[in-house]
């Protein structure tokens, strides 16, 4: 089979890598052109810069996007699936924003569109949902979607540096980007969910302003300290429940008990859950990130082009509503402002500099959220757990 | 596609709900007969007691084998192979014993040997291990195993029972067998152990008397207080290790510090994990039993079958040899009598009752404890982590 890589970053080299090494069943791949940025000098004989050259090539197979971003990787994939080259890309941005054209194209010319990489990294997460949901209707989904900020969160609470100087550490390591905030403000989690919601509920949606999101840019050391001595742990999740014909999904950060799977996910790890109906509660672990783990989830998809085994068709057709209330959550909230008032008709609690809201509507706490952020920018919210324990629920 | 389901109990029973309740893909799949016993009543009309009138009927695509033990449950599976029906069962103790001859005879039918559910229950462990193998080879296997298990240290953990009396509790809640051997005594572990070892490394093994096996029958509430005390938690796993041409493969019961998913994998939850070249760690988490995750797994490998959805091909050829002593360990024994003489030549340390060996090959300490065992028959071993953290390890 012949490959192209669009992109030759972390993720393009890390394929090339894994293919050259010719291992197993990589054995039957072949990388027959590397597309690289006009100005950028070939060092690979495969190395070209003409998208043209690769499109109007028959004898590749399939062209693997890895160039990130939306533009030109969109008009790149679209292109690719046009000339009938199957297409695979750890894109998340890309596909949370045109999941649908990019489907339909791909039917359209017999051809196919598959992204195991792009959401939860070398985690078999899109294919463990689709094979659950062969048989299941999958009613909860809720992961720890974002190694980045998982790495930040996990290295305050184990040192309690502030969270501005853990951040450095973490671009200092390559852990993070010069500009974060896709992963301390929830927009990575939020396409990682959508994508994972798109197949799961059959539908297509955009990360929107619809979408209840907090990010974890707001807490301090000190939150950090006061969430250890409750004995919790806190986490930047991705999380989605099914009720019905109702839907929601809302991407906030959320404090486990010590007796969790999700509380002892460390470093850059992720950890992505579902619950469906016959096969109860499944829980798939690993490196969400990182050079070869995802390029290992890209050399899959190939070999299940390879190999024939079809994934699952979409047709965004269910008729599931996103109700943004469908799930009510208690949550504790620091603010230098007393916004209790704010809150007024929900059962509150305060406690120190925390006030605890009981059993408030997602899509209403994230609301009056957005009303405190307006008046102290520093504020920070989080979920609790529901009760102690529960390890596996 | 039509099936044929040997045996009728828990999850024959399941597996019949789910093509029942017909939805989603199960849709395509028909109960066309269900096997019982001579002497039983049929109380469904696809009911029969006669195992010819199944293998001749040319309508049957797939039987499924969920009788369970090892006649004459082995005879059906070749039987059926040789009908050319493929054959899917939930049966560890008849794959573990006759893997590479129900492959052979898969092979020269033409039809399909798949066994999802023998491990894991509902996790797709065996599917998972074989895709990471399509590109990796497998370094390592380690795995909660047995939920049973699971369940009576969990018990014991949370609530400082006795060893009897939860095992007795887990009995009335039919988690575990009027004779629970299988379960406490690691051999249910040691054949899902050998599965997996069987397609990591493509070799036959069976759970003869070489392989290293320690069960949890000797643990005391004491040993619980001592290993909480040490801030760890218990868990009886199976372990294999692949490194050059040499394998090693255990089942012991293993200490895991509180910061590790092993540590918090509750009541009958399974945990399996591997080790890959390029993938790094993987864990899944899930029921491992119980009738409808189970029943859940059995119906994925029909709708492999029903897809085209081919699995790994085993050959059996690998070269890889058993090397007891191909990894070391750390161990905590409590024995009434002492036994530090007969580990002179290793490091020991003596901690109040325990005895800590430190640094010793897993074949000869399973060696020694077995001489241990015939002097002070309720002596208890464990293997102790290495090191502090490493959750993801």
């Amino acid at each position: 089979m012949n490959i192209a890589i669009l992109g030759f970053g972390t993720v393009g080299s890390g394929v090339y890598k894994i293919i050259q090494n010719a291992k197993r069943q990589a054995q039957n791949l072949h990388v027959r052109h590397i597309l690289i940025r006009k100005n950028k000098k070939p060092d690979l004989p495969e190395m070209t810069d003409s998208i043209d050259e690769i499109l109007n090539d028959k004898d590749v197979d399939v062209v693997v996007e890895v160039i990130g971003g939306i533009e030109p990787a969109h008009q790149y994939i679209v292109d690719a699936l046009k000339h009938k080259k199957h297409v695979i890309t750890a894109n998340k941005a890309v596909i949370a924003e045109y999941m649908d054209e990019f489907t339909r194209i791909a039917a359209e010319n017999d051809a196919k569109f598959y992204f195991e990489s792009s959401v939860g990294g070398g985690i078999p997460w899109i294919q463990g949902l689709e094979r659950a949901l062969r048989v299941d209707d999958v009613t909860k989904i809720q992961g720890i979607f974002n190694g980045t900020s998982n790495f930040i969160l996990d290295q305050m609470h184990r040192t309690g540096k502030p969270f501005n100087e853990v951040l450095m550490e973490a671009q200092q390591l390559g852990y993070a980007e010069a500009d974060p905030s896709a992963d301390i403000d929830g927009i990575d989690v939020a396409n990682k969910l959508c994508i994972s919601v798109d197949i799961a509920y059959d539908l297509f949606i955009k990360p929107t302003a619809e979408l209840p999101i907090f990010g974890i840019r707001n807490i301090t050391e000190d939150d950090m300290t006061h969430f250890d001595k409750l004995g919790m742990t806190i986490k930047l999740m991705g999380k989605s429940h099914q009720r019905g014909n109702e839907f929601d999904y809302m991407v906030e950060p959320t404090l486990y008990y010590g007796d969790t799977l999700e509380a002892h996910t460390r470093d850059n790890y992720n950890l992505i859950s579902l619950i469906g109906e016959t096969i109860g509660t499944l829980k798939f672990m690993g490196q969400g990130a990182g050079q070869l783990p995802t390029a290992n989830a890209v050399i899959q998809d190939i070999l299940d082009i390879y190999q024939g085994k079809e994934h699952l068709k979409r047709e965004f057709k269910s008729s599931f509503k996103f109700q943004p209330n469908l799930t009510k959550n208690d949550y504790i909230v620091r603010s230098e402002i007393d916004c209790s008032p704010l809150f007024k008709g929900f059962e509150t609690e305060l406690r120190g500099d925390y006030l605890l809201i009981h059993n408030i509507p997602v899509g209403e706490m994230h609301r009056l959220m957005r009303k405190v952020l307006q008046r102290d920018e520093s504020a920070f919210m989080a979920s609790l757990p529901t009760k102690k324990g529960g390890a596996a629920k």
